[in-house]
């Protein structure tokens, strides 16, 4: 069996940039994914469309970003029993809480999990954590990818205590 | 033309009681309404059907009840351009603040006006007011409610001044 | 009878920038509006004149754009029984959230709908709506604009896919 | 001249148990008050023509007590240059911070102040320490009902040393 | 009786520029006041010493402006029954809700009462309504300042109807 | 391969009854779960155990539930690649906010997906959606699972049209 | 040198309730502590006196106690420079957000440490830490104390996997 | 026995800049510290090992600086006895509220202090007063810093009379 893709939507290409991260981060743990601009507002039909046909195309995770009003994520999950991982956007004058509690509080039986506010990277990384469950490369990258960041945390304490302490 | 009607429409017959004071003061003030029971995230072809042939079977506004991340007037006022007016229900540990951000904060293109927390009894008014925005036997059925509050609230300063003014 | 018009009234002309996509919005659509300026605070015989009067002189709904604790809706909706449309706008530091707060949550019997903060966009088209309620051309515009907005989005989609995904 | 009276006004009867302790405070300060149900929504006239009468009738202070969208507080300073004070109420679910927000966030040129939520005790002492800003007889009132409190406090202090420290 | 002064105090001098419109519009209405910088936290032998003394030196409101933790109104409510008005400065991260909260939330018996975060004007004319409670020349050039203000209004309103409505 | 299994963890056995629908979802869903008590704060070295041995054990999944400053599922995820969710439970006096907050705000690098406050139940059934990214048994129990609900809201629906449209 | 003393401070004797925890946690490590009532706003006075001899009188760390408007730790620093530990109490309709924050949310130069909201346990256990900063009995009874803690929740831990999981 | 350190850390070197205050501060009061970055998320090991050997290494106390979802100071309150001061980073959108709320709301048994958002200045003295609380060259230096501050508000107190209230 193929390996599942991530299906990444965004309200409005306007978010693109919030966005990209998540993308990114993809890419380089080597897992394919589509990027599509499909509104829960402006076309409620593409998004129906995408969410009932996702898991027949092969994707395996759909990552919704959407701001103010979130229910990009909702709609999704409404019709996919797909995981649904919503990327609140911060837009507007509410820091992205309007996004976050849109996102988050959803009713008994329809579950959404989400990262933080504009959490791009982290939405990606849990996007690749869902696909490698049960191990594989994908848990190989991730892997690697957290040794890679310790190093560079662990070299900028070195930096600093050579700057402050001595 | 006939008089158009309003649709009722409640995520969860749990929230019924939130919402009962809609379909009662809209009885009371001769508009004819209809009541169901339909949710964005577990019967979301159901809403859909009823957004769509809304307009085509009478209705000339659509009251949406929901909780938490309340999505039923968001996906209503996507497929229909009928005034979609959101009732935010206090359900959870957040006191409704969750559903109240959820549905008023509409990207701009698809809008929703909404009343506020448990406002059931300003909601349906504001239907009446909606069908009445030119005039006719609703708009005198408003007025002559407002009569009404007047006068109890004129009666309670009564009541009041002669207990501790004098 | 003659279409009904829409009062827009806001609380001070600094906030006309934010209001501005109502009224454009509304020309684009043929809806016939008045824009004032009237203060709940500052001038309180002259919104209680146009409350009182907008009924007889052709409105149909009264849109009103106020910031902080913003009263002007509510006095609007104490002195008619027209459908009063609240636009909340962020100035101050809190993001407009008392605005929002001050709008949306009225006491039983006179009820007020409030758009998002800062969404004079959706606020015009939420007048628009009431005032298709039962057809006619505004419900015929209404509707080409959403096709409007729909291919917009879906040319995005397009341009984003060729992008990315290729 | 005679000595400035207090109007005190709630925005409807159901919040008097909340108001009480103010009207009970002034009388034990040997204030004169007046209380009266008035809503800027169900009853404007009535809350215009309080406003607008009441430096002619005596009062010096207005002290308005509403829940929600608490514009009671707004309409009276709209249509008097008296000082008033907003207590506002804790109804709904929001545990008040509506009431404060709508009541404290003013525009410039209209002031109120108001006490916290719920502070109904301290918005009576507030309104005597107006009358006593000159000094007289309510302003020993005030340094008499400190020194009881202070007294109150320090047994208490006894108190619980006894119990715990010994 | 000498017409009693206004005592404004800030906690720190990076608060002046915020502080400012009190001082301004106290001056235009020909109040009399004092600007002085004192911290409840950092100087607050100043701050007991002003409060105890505020009302024998002939002030009948303190005016007291602080952002934070904003203690400086209720330690000088603590120590005089004058009215005593906080002005909740916006500084920090939390837009001043932490100054408003910190201001306004007293404990019953100690009253302070807050005009809105930054609304230094405001506040100064709140005092100077309070020094008018009884009338006098102090309430005349409050009523010529909302006539004035009115004017404004008007005019914006013509404006803005002229450009817009024609 | 067989079948992950699912761990959860709640950091005081006093959260359990907030937590009891994930575990009995999961059951009803056949799929397989582990319930642990271990404490982020109390008992370190049980969680750092968990979280790194839980892949090798089989598990697929981690649900961390806590309440308040809510650091499990934070200390699991910096512990594994394994997909975390948390569940934040709402105990206190914020209504769950702050275990919201602290679950969910994760730095770029270790991702979280949370669900809403108090969401046990959807937290189960996300758990079984990521175990059926790639289909299989578990994604047919969550499809009829959906059926079933489908079912209950529909079946609400008549009863409700049944009592008040006729 | 004795070991240093905790005060423990509470704005009101109706807070007792919530300190208790505090004061019973340092009996059991063997801390000495006084525990007294003084309100900042009731008895400054009161408060001036233990804060500005609490060194002296062979204290090390003040813990105080107060809700609302919460500036008892906030006087108290201003006039020791001992360390004060806040604890924020929950009264009124906010949940003790506005304690938390007017404690926590210090201006520069005056430190207060503040502990959860209605966090009393913690309070004691951090004011005994602080005296075993560098050591010695306490810092011995505080590690036993962890100690049982983790023994109860291992134990808690086997209890539920014993129920559960077989 | 030697004068305790403080242990400086940081999640992030971003987050250097919010945090330098505190290494100042204590630099001039005299008080050693070190300044390491260890990050609970993604060097979990590092901070690990430096909170279960800090109080061996002669540390007194450890101020842990991190935002959003800040689980640095819970993870070394949960690792060693020694007091440890959060100091909320304030990064994202929600104002370090996120941050704050990680940091305070600890459950029972494993207490952190926290300072105020971004109060790193504050977070250094209080580390300092922690070393004081017995007294000593420490207690003397805040003292002074204390006279200093007093000073310096002093004269701008003059400043500021001169410049407005001649």
């Amino acid at each position: 069996m193929a390996q599942p893709k991530v299906l990444i939507v965004m309200g409005s290409d306007s978010d693109f940039e919030q966005l990209e991260p998540a993308w990114k981060i993809l890419s380089e743990l080597g897992v394919e994914c589509d990027v599509r601009v499909a509104s829960a507002h402006r076309t409620p039909d593409t998004v129906h469309e995408l969410a009932t046909t996702a898991r027949a195309k092969g994707f395996g995770v759909v990552l919704a970003a959407a701001g103010g009003a979130a229910h990009l994520a909702g709609v999704f999950a409404a019709n996919t029993t797909l995981p649904v991982v919503a990327m609140p956007i911060a837009n507007g004058t509410l820091g992205g809480m309007d996004a976050l509690l849109s996102s988050v509080q959803m009713p008994p039986g329809i579950p959404i999990a989400s990262v933080g506010i504009a959490g791009a990277r982290n939405a990606g990384l849990f996007a690749a954590a869902i696909l490698a469950a049960a191990g594989g490369p994908i848990a190989d990258a991730l892997a690697s990818y957290r040794e890679q960041m310790k190093e560079r945390v662990t070299k900028a304490d070195h930096r600093v205590r050579e700057q402050l302490t001595s």
